[in-house]
């Protein structure tokens, strides 16, 4: 089950240059994304509606793309424009044409109903070329439900143990210190401070130890947003435990998206950097190689747990104070999806050929 | 759904050597086949009655086929003959056996009620021992349900598309003008001329610009077989536009087998020729090779087609003008499959096992 | 359908080292097997209670097992005894844990109701370590169901077919003369004389033919055992053509064990020998090597068996007089099916996780 009315994280926006065509399944729906002349990219449906053939092995032609297997052509807008050798196009005759964004680094494509796509529900992410930032991407394609990937980014608790010689090496207890969790309108916010925080040795010229802020947005349909922050000792303090004001000596930046791709398959995008004035791009391609280290260690465990579910998928898991997280946000999510299901038909599939 | 009354190809005769047990899976069920020792051809249901080991990793014994995982043998007829150890063989011991036949250049087995099993339904191919024409055969694996490829050969428009560098290269507007599409008893005809055909390198001798009688038949359950004659301008008029009396000076020759395997997958089978009068061997080679390059193309289009319908297999396709061929085709099978179907059930399965 | 209240062979005995997490399937239940302190193996559910993680990618902590997904800690009785950052461990916080033992060179875990749990279900094999043998062992992973194999075990008719060039090579008629077949407690033993066996290289110098008695037990759940003994002419008529009770001149020794992994994939352990007193550990090895070559036979035709049934799964096995051993044995583990399924639910279950 997946939230429809959702803004999902298709492609990096410089994976698709100028001229390609380039193929996507999310949530078992073929995609094909391709930019006009103008550069706004179109996202149609992946399926021509003629013999169902892929477009995305056709031809961009201008604003339009050509089916290459029998020569129908589509406009941005998903509707047939050339039938050869017909000079009738029936009505019927489109595909289904997909609400897209770019922002940030992302390229967005709204999986539900076109009529509720609104650009305002994108959160903000850092862009690639914003000077404020060194930033290195990556990416990953698990054999895993999308879910099982959220719920790893939803409870920071594993990092002590799947990540022990990685991210979790020499960090605080994350399974000992719970953060304080919010729930936001579509996610969670995660915050808490580590006061005895072992300096890695990019930011060792600060102290040997620091006080790490740590606070991250967790969003509808799999969106890890974070920020961490380190401060100086005494800073948790004078913040009151709270979100500080104060100026911080390094922050990190984390922006990450799970896409589901079939009930089995996701993607995983990945940003990791630093601010420019407290590193080199070097130092941010040092970060980038460490994290994506532990994100391999993520992958290995989450597939052997999707393994063993698909030998009894009866299964239930068993929740621990560990996982108000995963709860919560799997129970938002069964909220987002029954408010969809309940919606009144005559409002759906407008876009749709029939 | 496949018609079962019918004779598919299963193999190049010159695939079946004297001594030699050949195991082949069509429309889901499993066959072996040998010639016996006057050479005549034998088809075996591959599994034996007994533990349903396959056959054809068994010893071929004179006119007869052992089971080499306990010794079973097997008459030409399917009565096992033999059973180690036990001096009595029950009236049940028997493994199905099917029509076969040779003609042309293949293997024709018939999957249907044997009684219906009439060799006069096997139409006309030329052989490749045929002094009239210089032949090369070639084969392809199908991951595809069987009738698109169907498809694909029932609506040549395509050839402007999916082979726009290959046989549709210079060639005429296959989408824009249509053939006459007659139904045969258990096919359809597709007939037209081009009149401004630009001359392929071997027939430029004739002239730049030919005239091409395109005419070919598709028969159930998957045979395409083809003869275009080209003929010089002016021949189109003086045959009224239909079929042309007078020699040809150049005709190639078209023979193709589709052959279900699974549900998901197929086996096409293709000769390429000329008549000997018109070139060369080498020239034959080389119209194969061109050939056999687009079929390549078609391969991957229509892999990538059946994973399309796989995403979301309850997706209908949508007719349009270029879909005379394919929608009566498949009406033709759903006649024919009807039609067996309401077969009195006590005519049915008499020569199979119990 | 498998029987549960059954020991089955997880590994050898040598493969699990002191330290080592060995990670095995069977009957689709995921295990993991260590060994504590005190050398004991341990035999848990590899399904951590909490998100379903493998415990096999697991921390071993002296006695205890600790999932390295989110840090949770079992002891050996498969009690939750640490939650990370959670004071309170809720009772349900468990995993199941299998009966173990350790008996001949193999570890056997029981997979049903352990209170029924009885080691002396476990038959006599002999240990690797054993002065009287010399022993070599292997293991082969089969892609088809293990009735297959079992099956195979229980009809030796097929070693005149199937291993015509090796272990039926110059042996007796393994179908014409039939084995005495005994129903035992849970299991089948099959018993005849050979009288005219051309000996093997390495028992030649007590004559080019000799005699075999040759008996073996087969047990549930795939146990096949056999000592086959050769012994001079005449015998068999001084046994009266039933179990002898003069010394033999040579003794083979054939350990095997047949493991259902999932319904399509098996695991196979087999131990070959000779007694020391009749030859060298080449010797063993020799008899190895040629046997294992054998059983690679079996593997091929058996997987292409199954290859035959997935085609038609409704499809019924014929039996021959060949099949007593198969069929009564089917007939048993039936039975014994039968007999679990009867059995009153308050009794299933108790240790497992609700």
């Amino acid at each position: 089950m997946w939230v429809r009315n959702a803004w999902y994280v298709a492609a990096w926006r410089n994976e698709l240059a100028a001229g390609q065509i380039m193929a996507r399944t999310i949530m078992h729906e073929p995609l094909v994304l391709y930019r006009k002349v103008n550069g706004a990219v179109v996202t149609l449906e992946d399926r021509c509606c003629h013999r169902l053939a892929p477009l995305s092995k056709g031809r961009l032609e201008q604003d339009d793309l050509r089916c290459m297997y029998h020569g129908l052509k589509f406009a941005a807008d998903g509707r047939c424009i050339e039938i050869p050798g017909q000079p009738v196009i029936p009505p019927n005759a489109m595909v289904r044409t997909y609400p897209v964004a770019e922002s940030g680094a992302w390229i967005w494509v709204w999986m539900g109903d076109a009529a509720a796509a609104d650009p305002a529900l994108i959160p903000y992410t850092t862009s690639e070329d914003d000077p404020d930032w060194h930033i290195r991407t990556g990416c990953l394609d698990y054999a895993a439900n999308y879910q099982l990937i959220n719920d790893n980014l939803l409870d920071l608790s594993h990092l002590s143990y799947a990540h022990e010689k990685t991210l979790g090496r020499g960090a605080p207890a994350w399974a000992n210190q719970r953060p304080r969790v919010t729930r936001l309108d579509r996610g969670l916010r995660f915050q808490r401070w580590f006061t005895n925080h072992r300096a890695s040795h990019y930011m060792r010229a600060h102290g040997e130890v620091l006080e790490l802020w740590h606070s991250y947005d967790f969003l509808v349909p799999g969106l890890f947003l974070q920020r961490p922050a380190w401060y100086p000792l005494g800073s948790a303090v004078r913040a009151n435990h709270t979100e500080p004001t104060e100026p911080p000596i390094f922050v990190r930046l984390d922006d990450q998206a799970v896409t589901p791709v079939t009930e089995r398959t996701s993607r995983y995008y990945y940003a990791v950097g630093l601010r420019s004035r407290d590193g080199s791009a070097a130092m941010a391609e040092e970060m980038f190689r460490f994290t994506e280290t532990a994100f391999h260690e993520d992958k290995g465990i989450i597939e052997a747990q999707q393994q063993v579910i698909d030998l009894a998928p009866e299964r239930r898991m068993m929740s621990t104070s560990l996982d108000a997280g995963p709860t919560q946000f799997r129970r938002l999510v069964d909220e987002l999806i029954a408010r969809e299901t309940a919606r009144p038909r005559h409002l759906e599939g407008a876009k749709q050929p029939a």
